[in-house]
C-alpha cells in the first residue's frame, strides 16, 4: 500500500493535487492504468498528519484493529483483555484502544524488546510467551472478557479455558497454523467452553468490515483525532529512497523490523 | 419443569388462583416451601393455549430455540438455514422459524420417522443423518448462512466448510461429545475457516439469554400468536396420570419419545 500525490489524471475520479492511496508500484512517478483508477482512495488530511500515518495507523493495520474492535468488541469500562502479537502493528493499535475503553490489558509478544514497548502503550500486564507461560498467566490475571487472537491453536485453547461468561473472541489470525505442514492451526479441544462460558467468536477478513454500513465512515471521524492527539500511536520504521525497498522487504520478511515498514520514496 | 395452579399461597409474588411453572414435583398437590417461590414464574394465558404448551412451545425448549434464532440468527429471505437435530424438541422449533423467516431449511435428524416429521414442519431439505452423508447433503444445497449446531464435532467441522461468507453458527449443543470418553467433541479441525469466512460463532445456555434485556418479553409477545394461528407447533407425547412418570422418564432417557414429554398429573 502506498501513498501518492497524484501530479496528472485523465479519470475524474483521481483529482489532480489530491492525495490517494492505494496499491502501487514503487516508482517515484508511478504510471497507473485507468484501470486501477477505481482502486485508489483518495485521503483528506486536514489535521496534516504526516502521509506515512497513513499506510499505519490510519492505513490497513490501524482499520484493521479499530473496525473489529468497534464491531465486535462490545467493550466495557473495567473488563479484561488479552490482546496477542501486541508487539506488531494491528496488535499495538488494539491494546491502545482497548486502555482507552477502559479495560485492564493483558498483552503478550515474542521478544523482551517488544515487551518494553507494548508496555509504554498502556498495557496493565505483558509477557514475552516465548519465556513465560501463557496458561499461568491466564489463570492468574484473568478471567478474559475480550479476546484478540492473532494466533489461534493453543492459545484459543487456553482463552476458552480463561474465558468469562459472555466473552467476545475476535479471531483476526491464526499465525500457529501458517507454519504448519496442512497450514492449520492445532484444532481447539476445547470449543465445548464457547457453549458453557457463552462465547461469541467473530472472524474477519477486512473487506468484510468495509462491507458494514457507516463503520469505515465512523474510522475516519475517529481514528484521525485520536492520532493527532497522540492517543493512539502507531511505531514506524522508516526507509528513505527508492533504493532501500530492497533493505526494507528484507526486514519484514525476517521479522528484524521494530514496527511498520515505510519506504519513503519522495516527499512533496 | 412443570405448570401448576396455585391453590394457596403464603408468598405476595404467588398468588392462589394463578397458573405458575417451574421445577416442581410430581405431585398431584405439591407443598413448596416458601424459599422456592422465587423460582416460579406466573404463567398469562388470555388466548387459552393448552397449558402443556408452557411446558413445550413455549416452555424451556421455544424459549431456547425462539430466543437464540432471535439474538443470533440475522434470519435474511432467501438465506440458507441448516438445523441438526431437527426432529428434536428444539430444533423442531428452530426449522419452523427459519421457514417463517423465509430461508430455504436444509435439516439434519436420526430417524426416518423424525425425517418425516420435518418434512410436515415445512423444512426444504430434510434427511437421515445416519444413513446419507451429511458432507454430500452440504455440498448440493449450500453453502449455509445459518447453522443451528446441536451436534459440533464432525459436523461443524463440514458445516465450517460449507458456510457462505459472514455466517452466523448457533451452537445450543454439542451432542456429538456427551458419550465421548472425556465428554468434548471433536475438536474441529476447519477453526481457520472462521477467519476465512467472516462467520460469526455464537454459544449459550438458556440463562445467558434470559439476561438480555427485553428478549424474554419479545418471547412473549411473540410467540403464544404463532403457537395459537398454528405457526409454530410442537410434538407432544402425553403420559396421563401420576403413575405413569417412571413410563415416561424411560421413554425420554432411551430417546424413546416422540414429542415432548408431558405428564398430566391432573387436569384443573
Amino acid at each position: 500500500m502506498g501513498v501518492a500525490l497524484v501530479l496528472r489524471s485523465e479519470v475524474p475520479s483521481v483529482v489532480a493535487g489530491s492525495h490517494v492511496t492505494g496499491f502501487m508500484p514503487f516508482q517515484e512517478y508511478p504510471l497507473l492504468p485507468k484501470e486501477m483508477a477505481g482502486m485508489l482512495m483518495p485521503l483528506n488530511n486536514p489535521r496534516g498528519l504526516p502521509w506515512s500515518t497513513f499506510v499505519g495507523v490510519l492505513g490497513g493495520t490501524g482499520q484493521t484493529a479499530w473496525m473489529a474492535w468497534e464491531e465486535f468488541a462490545k467493550a466495557k469500562k473495567g473488563q479484561t483483555a488479552f490482546v496477542t502479537t501486541a508487539g506488531g502493528a494491528v496488535g499495538s493499535i488494539v491494546v491502545q484502544i482497548a486502555k482507552l475503553a477502559g479495560m485492564k490489558v493483558i498483552a503478550s509478544t515474542g521478544s523482551d524488546d517488544k515487551v518494553a514497548y507494548v508496555k509504554e502503550l498502556g498495557a496493565d500486564v505483558v509477557f514475552n510467551y516465548k519465556t513465560i507461560d501463557t496458561k499461568a498467566v491466564l489463570e492468574k490475571e484473568g478471567p478474559i472478557d475480550v479476546f484478540w487472537d492473532n494466533v489461534g491453536g493453543t492459545t484459543l485453547d487456553l482463552a476458552l479455558d480463561n474465558a468469562n461468561t459472555g466473552a467476545r473472541f475476535i479471531e483476526c489470525g491464526m499465525i500457529s497454523g501458517y507454519n504448519s505442514p496442512d497450514l492449520k492451526p492445532a484444532a481447539p479441544k476445547n470449543i465445548m467452553k464457547v457453549i458453557e462460558k457463552c462465547i461469541s467468536m467473530h472472524g474477519f477478513i477486512l473487506p468484510f468490515l468495509f462491507a458494514k454500513e457507516g463503520l469505515l465512515g465512523k474510522f475516519w471521524s475517529v481514528m484521525p483525532g485520536l492520532v493527532e492527539e497522540g492517543k493512539v500511536k502507531g511505531r514506524e520504521q522508516v526507509w528513505r529512497g527508492l533504493e532501500k525497498w530492497g533493505e526494507a522487504m528484507h526486514a519484514v520478511l525476517t521479522g528484524a523490523n521494530t514496527g511498520k515498514a515505510v519506504v519513503v520514496v519522495a516527499d512533496e
